[in-house]
């Protein structure tokens, strides 16, 4: 059986894969290959040709063939850049999570940031200025205890958000589809209908919902109007859920305190030359901290995502029920 | 009654002092004076003879006489300032704790900021730098999950970290005078002979213990020689527990990754000029962070101890039993 590696994200998992293969019983009869979407067209149609799974966070009806194609696996969460319909018939499609821990972490630090704002004391301390020294007088600073969080979608991000902002005293409000019991409950849950009024009691709203038609442009002018101008915005899901030049407009007039920004408008590709990863310049903004698509890219995240994508390859030619199937639904 | 706020700190609470006492029964019996202790001598001399209590971090024999003083209201948790045979006869020292949500929020902002590396992400990405990102083949990042914290003194603000940091998946290590059952209870426990080992073992060590003649350069060469160069050192205690030469040379050698410095060796009273806060310029180097002991230091604090003050002055008034008595023991 042959697993097709297509691009970076999936081949970053190629050590873990190879070893937990080999740990297998039948782990020995999959080889692994490797491939980019840019390369040539006639190496790639080869690779194609051949590959029993391919392991890529997207398919497009531009793929070339790929006839012995049984599994699609899907090296991330979000399923946003799958066309499904360009699927060979009767090929699964698998995702995987795991990335919740580390935009845990990601998440706390872009709340912190903007409550003891380490970075910026620091820069001014190592001028020698004392001014943040309760002993010259200075003005007390903000403690998370008793801020509360809003986490537009409720799934494995929001409740690890959760349980971290239960800790240190924070409330915690979640919008969701189907409000309903959940490991780890929030102190309020509404449905969508409901985010309007959680909204204008946030102090920091999280976006860590799916992209779908239903949640493009979701947090538009409207929405961002009701926020408190003292809220922090946290984007982690993805770029389109939020309105660019809303988002851009409200920080401009002071809409809000701020925002951290993970997930974008444009991408580039290997070999393109710098690329704006909005429309508007959300990154040159002073009360903005913005990262290039990566709070959940941690090594604990590839080991604990290539273990299910070599367990799924292995049940995949052991005729094995597959983890995670999302496709067929 | 004539309580004496003395300096920034205790000033800093007068609002919600007379708020509170405004709301007890006896409280408008009890009046609020301004000093500092730079003021003209005469002034202060005055003052301290009418005081029955000072608010006041520290007392020293160079004091003015002080013969109606029934208690010494620390507003902060250390002793290390009190010379408690300058005291006059009979005088109570009461302290405050509360500053473990906001040290706890520091702390865990000091681990994220060597875990997430926000700031840093950020800045390479405002310069339109996608380095970062898993789409074109970035290094995973580290996450808190599986790291090990070993904090050094296991009161208030070790018991908070410990809470936190569980929460992030982390293992914790305490090393505490008397091991014995807290109401949160870290992995391993250890009285300061276990020290040495558990110090080789920790991704970051967070020192959390008073200062007293045993604790007074504990983090010397040869424990800090004990460390992974993987490590990073938080002091959010006080300065000279840790060798501050020892701890720079650690620093400049690669013997620790980085470190998070809240607190410091030398400080400035009003109206100095730049302090220079160590004799090494460990705020010089760019692996450390440095703020200027202000790690706990937020509104929240201020309403929650001067809370406490409020209701020890009105016990002192009423002959009712003190809280948090430190003295006589």
């Amino acid at each position: 059986m042959n697993i097709l590696l297509l691009g970076s994200v999936a081949q970053s998992g190629r050590a873990v894969l190879e070893s937990r293969l080999a740990e297998m019983p039948r782990g020995a009869e999959i080889t692994l290959t490797d491939a980019f979407a840019t390369d040539p067209r006639d190496t790639l149609a080869g690779k194609f040709a051949a590959a029993d799974m391919i392991v890529c966070p997207a398919y497009t009806a531009g793929y070339p063939d790929a006839p012995r194609l049984k599994m699609l696996h899907a090296p991330n969460a979000g399923l946003d850049s799958i066309d499904f319909d360009a699927l060979p018939d009767g090929a699964a499609v698998c995702n995987v999570f795991e990335h919740d821990i580390g935009i845990g972490d990601y998440v706390m630090a872009g709340m912190l940031r903007f409550t003891v704002e380490l970075e910026a004391r620091s820069e001014r301390f190592k001028a020698l200025d004392w001014q943040d020294t309760p002993r010259l007088g200075a003005t007390p600073r903000r403690e998370l205890k008793g801020a509360r969080v809003l986490t537009i979608g409720y799934g494995s991000i929001g409740q690890e958000i959760c349980r971290r902002a239960h800790v240190f005293g924070m409330q915690v409000d979640a919008v969701t589809r189907t409000p309903r019991d959940f490991d780890v409950m929030p102190d309020r849950m509404t449905d969508y209908a409901g985010l309007p009024g959680l909204m204008a009691e946030a102090d920091f709203i999280i976006v860590a919902c799916p992209l779908t038609d239903e949640t493009e442009g979701l947090v538009d002018a409207a929405l961002l109007s009701r926020a408190k101008p003292d809220a922090v915005l946290i984007n982690v899901a993805r770029g389109p859920i939020v309105d660019q030049h809303a988002l851009y407009d409200c920080l401009v007039a002071g809409g809000l305190r701020g925002a951290v920004l993970d997930t974008w408008y444009h991408y580039p590709n290997p070999g393109d030359s710098p690329v704006k990863p909005a429309d508007v310049p959300l990154w040159e903004l002073e009360n903005v901290v913005v990262t290039p698509h990566c709070s959940g890219w941690t090594a604990g995240l590839i080991e604990r995502r290539f273990g299910v994508i070599a367990e799924n390859a292995h049940n995949l030619l052991t005729g094995s029920p597959l983890i995670n199937q999302v496709w067929p639904e």
